[in-house]
């Protein structure tokens, strides 16, 4: 469909265009516009011959517009012929059309055009430039720049545009400020590899390009700006997962005197008023909070998608994972630490073995034949997911229970079983039982995946969720150490803080890593999550220097090094530090979201591919001799 | 001066603090809000005790309230003592306040503190925080978030947004779409050096950050955004002259379907724009326009202040400058082509040996003391302006005149040379002999001194120009080649194109390259000059294939060397390109004027030093031998 605009684009352009190229965009001339003389220059869709009449669709930024080309200019069209793509200018008069097109807001009128000129020509383009173009990734990708004129791109980077402005207006209406922060910084490695920039002027030397402006934002904050913004690009040198790009965009803000409260109610507003300004949406529900133990345990993961239900059921689980779970299971029927919670144990080895039993009641497909529940199994058991299989239970509406497992289990006890999984008649209970961790994953997935093949996933529909109380510390076995689950600059909850303090973070006993105090201390951090993405994240921050020190040293760093790497922020918490908090969002993936796509690379102008390459410029190469010369670095290839 | 607020920055927020920190910012209590019970939050700016009582000064971003600790506080203030820059949130009423203050908007009130908490404490600052501060550049810059508090810095940053805020605005208004283009980009070296990245995923490959994203906008163009903009960090590794800084913003913008009025018009629109936004100025002169002949002509260079008037007399000038100045030059009798233009010789062999003699009318002068004129001859004679002397005639208010080298001019040529160079009585006119180049630049720079001593540059008063058809080429004489003076995607003007065609761009005589026909070529692009400084340039460009290509080979690239490097481009002109223009913004150079200064790094929150160092974070720095290895590279220090 063409012509899309949003709120925020307008849809005429308002200053007088160009008399020698323009009067009026190919997007803008309707009936009472009748008559009146003008030019327009744009592209050639179609060319469509009649006879001795000749009808044109021109094309730009703004849409179509019919010409239509008389007899009289047959000669001079004969000697200048036409081609798709060809860059075109006309003049001509508003003219009626007697076959109108109620699909484009033009559809009214025609140009019958008096004079024409090619002001560029154009080789076959290598795929169509339509919707339901023929085009393939690569080519598409390679000729990004014809890509980029496919309406259904197009509108991809107009919403990206309308989402910025509609960001910029809401947080400069509250006060925030705009300020820039260096691309060139040091190099501090903390989780994600940097991108380094040799240094000509210091030689040996290297910058590295922010992975976030973290640090700078936090200086700022010292520094007074009490609300600050930014939407910026940010580098990360992993490998790349599919739909992850080397470079991506940020709207990276951060705020002074704030507690938790504050930001949550702030920036629910901004993605409110972007959801009203890019789609006219109201968003009227309030935003649902969710712990992350909450969300785990109910949705297997830290992002759910709340658009639908379909909670899991913790049959089985270990002890360790859920600290605040342990006094809740022994009041639920449905969570048993230790037994899946059938009176005399189930016999049913796959169960009364397994670490973790989670199970989801997925609505209406109890009539799922041996085909599907294969493809089931089979999907579980992808490398993906990693399972060793998938049991399940037919919840008939006739009330009858039929599952994979019936030789193991009496009829009463599928009912029983069944229960505790909130089913209903109707229901086809998917169940997994394995180790905690893989378990719980693959059950999550498969909620997803149920949810998507029965079509519970509208791209329309928009459910956001915060999610709070996360871990502050994740376990890393390699090193055996702690890992900031955030980043080091997160604060614990006020009330963790003495066990942050009084405890000595080395971990003595790997295999009982959970145990340690350190596990169950939780960071003052939200995500906000859009659909089941994580859209945004963001943490009330450490703004004392000695816990501080604290925390990177509960990080493995010595007192040299966190002193080299972040001396700096250390230096600043000395000199009148206020507490702080902030957020970042994801903004391609926000932006893919709010367009209906789970694909970031939809609305980035110039994506790189998953080798993080350009392939249409043919980025990175090789450089000069002179270039290495003057860097004083030289290749050390393996 | 606290509490200065630009017109698109808001003085309230907007929206309900934080219950916790505060309910109202020390920027906006006024005596309407008598009685009300509040709770501030911010620094301990200045402490002053009166027997029993205590007065702090308490600072945030939007300004200062008076607190007053009554003597029931005393006794926790000995507990808990305040000092400088100290975080401290207050409970307390709003009191009318005895002492008014009518420097600042909240010095009709106090707050009469009932109960008060340290936030955080702070050390003794390096340096105080206050305009007239006693830091010294070094440590300000090592302590940038502390600078950074100081009001004199910190209403630099708040205008450096406000004009962000003016120019998006603009922009949108005029339908223009932000569309991001990529930093990790291939390094195509033209003119200045790129900055690389090393490509771990593609070893032994490296990206380069962009220059200026040119080749992505008119890319863009290609694909039908017919207007596009982006406030962007650009990248340059050039040795840092002063006020150079390796990363740099630029408000970069194009558009299509445009010729060079049309990007005067928008532009210069823009530029009014943000003058009444920010500086609330009605800017209603028309912008002036110049060609470059004409500037270099009248001004000696490129970028003319024309706040004042003190234009060159061009007594002599070579032949091969100024092509189109040879014939205005037979009827002007201001400027001779190869005598001074006076009856019979002058006798003077410093005039009559020069290549050059310039000279311009100082107002105002003629009694300048031997001492004065001596301190001129000095100045012009310092390396920075390498002249060996200055002449001068006194253009006494008595009518008589009185020159530095009365012995070889009667009254009577004296005379008639001061009447040449339009000067009135009062005048000191100042006169510079010798080559070309040199003594042109150096009467620019001489005419500038004198405004400057004469108070003729006011940073309030602002004058835009617009300067025009410049030299497509510039002759590099170390490769006896032409490189491209704005960059190679310039177009020639139209009437230019055939000439450059038709002619073969070797120069077989280096002595006379001026000669060649490629000299005089004259290229469609655009200058904007504010007060004398180059703040925006631009030009239209090259959209087709066969013209960009010619340019290549004039710029003495190889087929193969344009097809590595710009092959996208040549093809993409293949597809329907359309003719384009545009123009990028100096943003921190614009803001550095709009603000009264010409120095950029007081306009940029954390700049780097002249050797590209940010001292604060001690960047650029060493990396760890992992990154090196898994870069595949190593150092090779010479």
């Amino acid at each position: 469909m063409l012509g899309i605009l949003y709120k925020s684009l307008s849809i005429k352009t308002r200053n007088p265009l160009s008399k020698m190229y323009r009067t009026h965009t190919c997007g803008e001339l309707r009936t009472t516009d009748f008559d009146k003389e003008i030019t327009l220059s744009g592209w050639v869709q179609t060319i469509r011959k009649f006879g001795s009449i000749t009808f044109v669709d021109l094309r730009d930024r703004y849409g179509l517009t019919q010409l239509l080309f008389s007899e009289s200019l047959n000669e001079k069209l004969d000697a200048n012929p036409l081609g798709r793509e060809f860059v075109l200018q006309v003049k001509g008069k508003v003219n009626a059309r007697s076959n109108k097109n109620a699909n484009i807001p033009t559809g009214d009128i025609e140009i019958l055009v008096s004079e024409f000129s090619i002001l560029n020509r154009s080789a076959l383009p290598p795929f169509t430039i339509q919707d339901d173009t023929d085009g393939g990734d690569d080519i598409r990708m390679k000729y990004r720049f014809l890509d980029l004129r496919r309406n259904a791109v197009k509108k991809n980077i107009e919403l990206r545009y309308a989402v910025n402005r509609a960001a910029r207006n809401y947080l400069h209406q509250h006060n925030f400020i705009d300020i820039e922060t260096p691309f060139l910084i040091k190099s501090t490695p903390e989780g994600a590899r940097d991108f380094v920039v040799p240094s000509r002027m210091n030689p040996g030397q290297f910058y590295a390009l922010p992975q976030s402006p973290q640090t700078f934002k936090q200086l700022l904050m010292v520094s007074g700006y009490d609300r600050y913004y930014q939407i910026v690009k940010c580098f990360r040198d992993e490998d790349l997962r599919a739909d992850r790009q080397p470079e991506f965009t940020q709207i990276d803000c951060e705020m002074a005197f704030v507690e938790q409260e504050d930001i949550l109610q702030m920036f629910e507003g901004m993605v409110k008023y972007i959801f009203k300004e890019v789609k006219d949406l109201d968003y009227n529900l309030p935003v649902q909070r969710m712990t992350w133990e909450d969300a785990m345990w109910n949705y297997g993961n830290d992002k759910p998608d709340i658009r639908f239900d379909m909670k899991l059921t913790n049959l089985k689980f270990p002890n360790t994972i859920f600290q605040s779970r342990k006094k809740a299971s022994e009041v639920s029927p449905a969570g048993f630490p230790n037994a899946i919670g059938i009176e005399g144990g189930t016999g049913f080895p796959v169960f009364d073995n397994a670490e973790t039993v989670l199970a989801i009641a997925v609505p209406g497909c109890s009539d799922y034949s041996r085909k599907q529940t294969d493809e089931l199994i089979d999907w579980v058991k992808r490398p993906q997911i990693g399972m060793g299989g998938l049991a399940f239970i037919k919840y008939n509406v006739d009330n009858t229970l039929k599952s994979s497992f019936d030789k193991f289990f009496t009829a009463e006890k599928l009912k029983s079983l069944a229960e505790k999984c909130h089913a209903n008649p109707g229901d086809l209970i998917l169940i997994l039982a394995g180790k905690e961790e893989r378990t719980r994953k693959a059950i999550s997935d498969l909620r997803l995946y149920m949810a998507d093949r029965l079509g519970m996933r509208n791209p329309e529909e928009f459910k956001l969720l915060w999610v709070t109380d996360f871990p502050l510390f994740e376990y890393d076995n390699e090193s055996n150490r702690w890992v900031a689950r955030h980043h080091p600059f997160t604060s614990p909850k006020p009330d963790h803080i003495e066990v942050m303090i009084n405890n000595d973070p080395s971990i003595a006993d790997a295999d009982n890593y959970l145990q340690h105090p350190y596990a169950n201390i939780k960071a003052n951090a939200y995500d906000m999550v859009l659909n089941g993405n994580e859209v945004g994240g963001g943490s009330i921050r450490i703004y004392q220097r000695d816990l501080q020190e604290k925390m990177f040293a509960a990080l493995g760093m010595s007192r040299e090094e966190s002193q080299h790497k972040f001396g700096f922020l250390l230096g600043a918490f000395e000199y009148g530090a206020p507490p702080h908090g902030g957020i970042a969002y994801g903004f391609d993936r926000l932006c893919a979201i709010i367009g209906g796509s789970e694909t970031i690379r939809d609305f980035i102008a110039f994506p790189k591919n998953n080798s993080g390459r350009d392939v249409m410029m043919d980025a990175p190469s090789t450089i000069d001799d002179k270039q290495f010369d003057e860097l004083q670095i030289k290749l050390d290839l393996k």
